[in-house]
């Protein structure tokens, strides 16, 4: 176990009071366990689940949280071979100092519980399973109980607003996440395969100890949204999309984009729609303001957009109605942002619950069916900005909508798509873009690539 | 799908009609699923298990080959949204042309299985759930059904002695495993942390389109077998152990250790104990034969070793006696190998099944319990051969024996652990060592140690 990730005791012992108060019965809530790549023993780097690492701060393979009159740990106890395959076990009594709450043996675990006991289930089944057995009832994502939705609800209240210590994590995550992409830029030339720009990217955050908050994007295919092909050869008239972000020690996402030249310079068109993914995504930040609903983040960037894409020609008529018709989707299929935090999308695992205020619900709209939040921003939330521009073949081969000019959509054929995302922290005084070290405008960008 | 990834196809259609052959009757082998790092949507890279990716050569999510009169692939269909977060699917009939053998649609999939149909259970239980709800019956690793017992030892035979295409494989997986290697020679310096290492060896994996067959051990606590920790300093004195092996795009496994000294010379007593694990590894080398039998590799390997630590006055006694008592295995721990191919311990999802012939099982004793491979071994075959020699202070607290030198072993205190491995070829001359090309003398590891 490594006990040098440092933990703020104070801040965890005040989030299991908050979220224990809140859900005002017993709750349990489990880390998880490693799971197989191939064989069972040949397992991916454990990492606890979410909820269970934002009330204990620490990934414990196989460990349980009891929230009740006395909180506590519940862990494995060492097998006896592990000393020789895994090292001498931190004992119960220095995890307990460690942690700063109590630490017992699993086998205590199942007389504390009873049928009342609130949990949520993870996605990964066989936790599920563990879950299921200890409580006696059925745990499974698409079952929960509804003694487990005071659970989620004091869980969402608690996770949605970032106190100090959560704050130290994404600021963690968006310093490794800038030189990520400072090194991609600079490890960037015609002739290498995404891959090795992908390469460089994750080394810098492996080099810090850090992983990948979700699986990399780094494509000349921006028109992929979520290509996770790294195959691709990069040439010399390629845009290049990164949407690369770290995972701290301590389980904090970091989630940019930026889109680059192969050849280090923006050719005209590329740079023209550039700068207007970039004024987009200055007006959400404009507006991602404490009680500004997020819809509206996502509808500013709408504006801008629209705005950009008539003075170039590619969309005709006025805005206030290419934005109200939807008309702007056609480019920009998808939201503009979603909450971050312990998960790349903040408690996505409780679904729309989450992103979502009560009374809200998603709309089946094609410019908003993928908006992943919708609530009314305060300070110490912290979401991504991430306006778009894409010419997806599968889209617009069913858009007969005359006010896209196809001609004129032409002389933009070697801009593919085009992402521009940062992860923002609203404050009592507007937000701060904590991932604003990275190059952005065209001449930051343009100094940097390829060396 | 990224379907330049190169698959011979005459060599997987050889191999589907062998293990058709000896199987017998009809078998349903699953590619398996992306397992999710936080929430559902947020996975792992996709691997597909071996067994598919054997007899079928691509990753494919959620498919299914199925060998009985008319063998093909079943695969789900692309979903209406695929095309803009995922981009244009290949059509199954360019995915036919490119595996070589028939693609059709997962909902024909069904009508074509029987109670008799064989299969194996993959470590995910989901995939397991899967596999139960079509063949209408339990399927478990822990339940192999008889029915499915004939598959395995289908698949084992032919998995067991590597065709020509694996070969290439295996070789491939060995070049950028050595390519690693020497990255993270020349990246070891005082005063950084194990991590740093770790960072520049795995990038050399991936900025070939790789990734890890397993998670990297590199640490300065080589006593700790498995260490997955890596965020130990390393001092100057410090000897640093790197088990890292690449895995191809193809799935194949390299599995190599190296001990290097941190600050680029080997002191005395680190000299003294690297030459006597390193003439051990060259002894098991030498036995590592057509016809003979592995356990026999892993007691030259131990012979070996224990006339070195005789010759230092660590052990004292009769060399023979102290091998067949186990009198070494204070030091060496584990087995000297095992198979490696599409798993770095190949087929260990079979358990020794697999590792152990007809007729063999694994012994008690402290000096084989862990041997994954006892079986004649034959041309095809490939093993690793990693002995060491460690001080593994749970062990040693336990050691009574008078021939155990503990004054003696005081002077080797700067030595927690050392670990030299290699894979090998058996070949019909004798073998072949795939990862040669590694800095492995003391000559040659100090000229390569920090830069």
């Amino acid at each position: 176990m490594d006990t040098t990730l440092e933990i703020d005791r104070e801040a965890l012992a005040a989030r299991r009071a908050r979220v224990a108060a809140h859900c005002g019965r017993p709750a349990l809530i489990a880390a998880g366990a490693p799971l197989p790549r191939t064989y069972t023993a040949n397992t991916w780097p454990f990492r606890a689940h979410s909820h269970f690492l934002y009330l204990v701060g620490a990934h414990l393979p196989g460990a349980y949280l009891l929230l009740d009159d006395d909180p506590a740990v519940y862990a494995p106890e060492p097998h006896a071979d592990d000393a020789l395959w895994h090292g001498a076990a931190t004992t119960f009594g220095d995890l307990a100092l460690w942690l700063g709450l109590p630490v017992r043996p699993l086998h205590f675990l199942e007389e504390r519980l009873g049928p009342m006991t609130a949990t949520l289930p993870p996605a990964d089944p066989r936790t599920c399973d563990a879950l299921a057995a200890l409580l006696g009832r059925p745990v499974r994502p698409e079952t929960v109980a509804h003694v487990d939705e005071a659970l989620a609800d004091a869980i969402i209240g608690a996770r949605l607003v970032h106190d100090a210590y959560a704050q130290r994590g994404l600021r963690e995550a968006a310093e490794a996440t800038a030189a990520a992409h400072l090194a991609g830029m600079r490890a960037t030339h015609a002739g290498v395969r995404a891959w090795t720009v992908k390469a460089a990217m994750e080394a810098e955050l492996a080099r810090r100890g850090m992983g990948t908050a979700y699986g990399s994007i780094v494509t000349p295919h921006g028109e992929v949204l979520h290509d996770e092909a790294h195959h691709h050869l990069l040439h010399d008239g390629d845009l290049l999309l990164a949407d690369v972000g770290a995972e701290t020690r301590g389980g904090w996402a970091g989630d940019v984009t930026r889109t680059w030249p192969v050849r280090g310079r923006f050719e005209g068109a590329q740079k023209a729609i550039y700068e207007v993914v970039l004024a987009a995504q200055a007006a959400a930040i404009d507006a991602a303001q404490p009680g500004v609903r997020y819809r509206d983040v996502h509808l500013a960037a709408a504006r801008a957009l629209t705005e950009g894409l008539v003075a170039l020609g590619i969309l005709r008529g006025d805005v206030e109605t290419l934005v109200a018709e939807d008309v702007y989707a056609w480019f920009f299929p998808h939201g503009v942002g979603h909450l971050i935090g312990l998960d790349v999308h903040d408690m996505e695992d409780l679904g729309d619950r989450a992103g979502y205020a009560p009374g809200l619900a998603r709309s089946d709209r094609p410019s908003l069916r993928y908006l992943r939040l919708d609530r009314d921003l305060a300070p110490g939330m912290a979401v991504t900005i991430e306006p778009g521009f894409y010419q997806v073949p599968a889209l617009l081969a069913r858009c007969a909508d005359p006010r896209v000019d196809r001609g004129r959509l032409e002389a933009f054929g070697s801009v593919r798509g085009v992402r521009i995302e940062d992860d923002v922290l609203i404050t009592a005084q507007g937000n701060e873009v904590l991932t604003r070290a990275i190059p952005k405008t065209i001449a930051e960008v343009e100094a940097t690539v390829g060396g």
